[in-house]
């Protein structure tokens, strides 16, 4: 298949407008602002994620000879835009959110100051970058949120829409905190603990349940975590207490049951039961199958003994938010401040800074959003991370925005570490943003 | 960014397993099926999609050095069985209902007989690339019944989740008779039509909207549709008749408009009475906004005058089925059928053939799902694609499947042409396939 990295990853419009701002010798810089304008009733933050793939995307963005042929055959354009996409590239500069950062309704979390052309192009692959790792990374907050102190490893690859999602979905999760994942590639990618142990098809491809554990044991004797519930989920907890048994004599230790199906909750009560009962307490359940922060939540209250959790399809499609209502809208052209007014769209004009304050506690207590040229007390939330093209910065380790996304968790308002909305977090609109677009709107005629 | 159709693409567990399989010499041939179980209330019917990425990547399928020495450091594996795996490809058998064919719950879509240890590896991105195209081409195929004959195009690169969803998400949006796709990339890779022209951002630029539309219109003289929602919509139909009348002088023809927010269905009335009143009956109406096939019904229904749609997010992220429950299942090891009864798990074992039948008006009627050595009289479904791991067809046009998926939407009973269900279709499970079920059960002890 095709370079899934390739500039071509956009809208068309894109390009048919970039002919025109050519075409009219419009290159003055633009300012681009990305937020998430409202926010599902089930989502009280939302952690900015995706930065790093946003950067890597702008610093490298360049047309092949191929792509240029490809647009020139498409009858759209002129070959003399086709010559001058061919020697584009990303001049621009980005300030944004940290990743790991928690967000408002309305923040931006980046802004692009670039040559128009340049700031229109990248819209939808930015979009596309930023929301779906923010999606995900915000799901897993949740789940963190709901099973504090649990081993929570991404299962999600197979359902996952396509490659990227798959990838990017563990990385999101593992920088919200999650403990790791069963995705080898994000292993490689990214340095992210990799998890697994075995399916139902490996106990099924044995005639014998008891030889299926017995030979995964020798196979794997560092990582022996034996799913029991491919035909009868208390009869494997007899064998897997007689292999302890005879493992023991070979100093090979069995870490950890998973059980995949039925009850989970009532069957890991039997199953810990049963393991105390022998002797074996020191081996672990581990859940899995439909798993989300619900259940997490539930099971974390009725103190099921669960030690660890394999979460899939729910996180990695963030099946009950699978979108944000995300924009990337022009906020400012020739240094002139712009705002859309379509019915339901409208958006706040100019070069905006998000300052966040916290209490006497380290909790966060309000975000003001302001104009750039207005600072505020608080903490800036958007920092400069590219000029002229160029990362200020060399990338930020994983495990660096990890624990800042925890900071984040552990400063918001308790009512918002809930799974369900109790308290609505303030964020003020300052005087002077308000009144610029008054005077926009007072220009376009609308009032 | 790594190489996103890397073999690693694979949950650790496979590979894990493999080591077992590779130990105790499993390596006999194993049969898995893909199917999805239970389908939401939501959907009537599924259309098969995605074999193509399939295939491909079965072919493909390799360990490069540097993914040998990533597992290597891993701890997980032996170096002798790393070396295995260094020369490990697929060599196995494919079979599989074509591209655009419409399934049931419990039919087999594709079927891998492979040794063991091959035909394990591959679960992980068979699923992933089969349910995510299957999803996006249900959806679509849903919003083409509730629009007929109307232009339907895939906006929705920037809200899917990455860059392959993107880009697969238009392909299977056509394959199900999209009309196009904003996508350039799939454009290029997959000759899909692109569609595009201006967004907000290119009204709000310039200081005035008239300016815009007439800028554009020169950049564009053979793909002016205007965007008229900016500011009031209304308003910009009448600088959008005044300009036809200039650009006629020209030889330009604004060829539609387009509506993006608001009241679509009351808009797209009065700007087409506006538009037919100054005798620009030519000038068609184009809506997009948070269209999903109900909407797209409605405006059937209501008659709307609106031509064509862009269907964004709600396409590409499947929103309201955000996944499938598929799975890929050992249905056979060494010749000996094997079944998974976990609960609410349970499998039909052994190899099998889905047979369909048409009544005399050639509306499907009835399927059969039995063992392969069991003919029936209709259709058989599972066709061999793939032998010794080389496809036995060259790849399928998209337009070949595309017409494939319109004649299997035509032979669906009106009952299941619908967006809710009114109806079931019958899917029989033969007796034969009982009886082993029977058998198996029996042998586990579970009767």
């Amino acid at each position: 298949m095709t370079d899934l990295q390739s500039v071509l990853l956009t809208d068309l419009y894109q390009l048919t407008m970039l002919q025109g701002y050519w075409r009219e010798g419009m290159n003055d810089n633009a300012v681009f602002e990305l937020f998430v304008r409202k926010f599902p009733p089930n989502r009280n933050f939302l952690i900015a994620a995706g930065l790093e793939q946003a950067l890597d995307y702008l610093e490298n963005l360049r047309f092949t000879e191929e792509e240029c042929n490809f647009l020139q055959g498409t009858g759209f354009f002129d070959s003399e835009f086709i010559d001058w996409l061919a020697q584009l590239t990303f001049t621009g500069d980005v300030d944004a959110m940290p990743e790991g950062t928690v967000f408002f309704p309305d923040e931006p979390i980046l802004r692009v100051t670039a040559p128009l052309p340049q700031a229109q192009l990248v819209e939808t692959r930015l979009i596309n970058l930023l929301q779906f790792q923010t999606l995900i990374a915000s799901k897993a907050a949740r789940c963190v949120l709901a099973a504090p102190g649990k081993l929570l490893v991404d299962f999600g690859l197979r359902r996952a829409h396509g490659s990227e999602a798959g990838l990017l979905a563990a990385r999101a999760a593992y920088l919200a905190g999650f403990t790791g994942t069963s995705n080898v590639l994000a292993g490689m990618e990214f340095s992210i603990p990799i998890f697994g142990t075995m399916a139902h098809s490996y106990i099924m491809a044995h005639d014998d349940e008891l030889e299926a554990f017995r030979a995964f044991a020798h196979a794997q004797p560092n990582n022996v975590v034996l799913l029991i519930d491919t035909y009868d989920t208390l009869k494997a907890v007899d064998k897997v207490i007689a292999l302890a048994e005879e493992l023991k004599r070979e100093n090979i230790t069995i870490k950890a049951v998973r059980i995949d199906s039925g009850d989970l909750a009532a069957l890991a009560k039997q199953v810990r039961q049963k393991l105390d009962h022998a002797g074996l307490d020191q081996i672990g359940i581990f859940a899995s199958g439909d798993l989300d922060e619900y259940a997490l939540k539930r099971f974390t209250h009725d103190n099921i003994p669960i030690g660890g959790f394999g979460i899939g399809t729910k996180l990695t499609t963030s099946n009950d938010v699978p979108y944000l209502n995300c924009a990337y809208k022009l906020q400012e052209y020739a240094s002139i401040a712009r705002r859309k007014v379509s019915k339901g769209k409208q958006t706040w004009p100019g070069r905006k800074q998000v300052y966040r304050r916290y209490d006497a506690s380290g909790k966060i207590e309000k975000d003001i959003i302001t104009l750039m040229n207005d600072p505020q007390e608080g903490e800036a939330l958007l920092q400069p991370v590219m000029k002229n093209g160029k990362r200020l910065q060399t990338p930020e380790s994983l495990g660096a925005i990890r624990e800042r996304t925890a900071y984040n968790l552990e400063a918001l308002p308790s009512g918002l570490q809930t799974l369900d909305q109790t308290t609505q977090y303030p964020v003020e609109i300052s005087p002077c943003l308000i009144r610029l677009t008054q005077e926009i709107d007072k220009k376009i005629g609308l009032r």
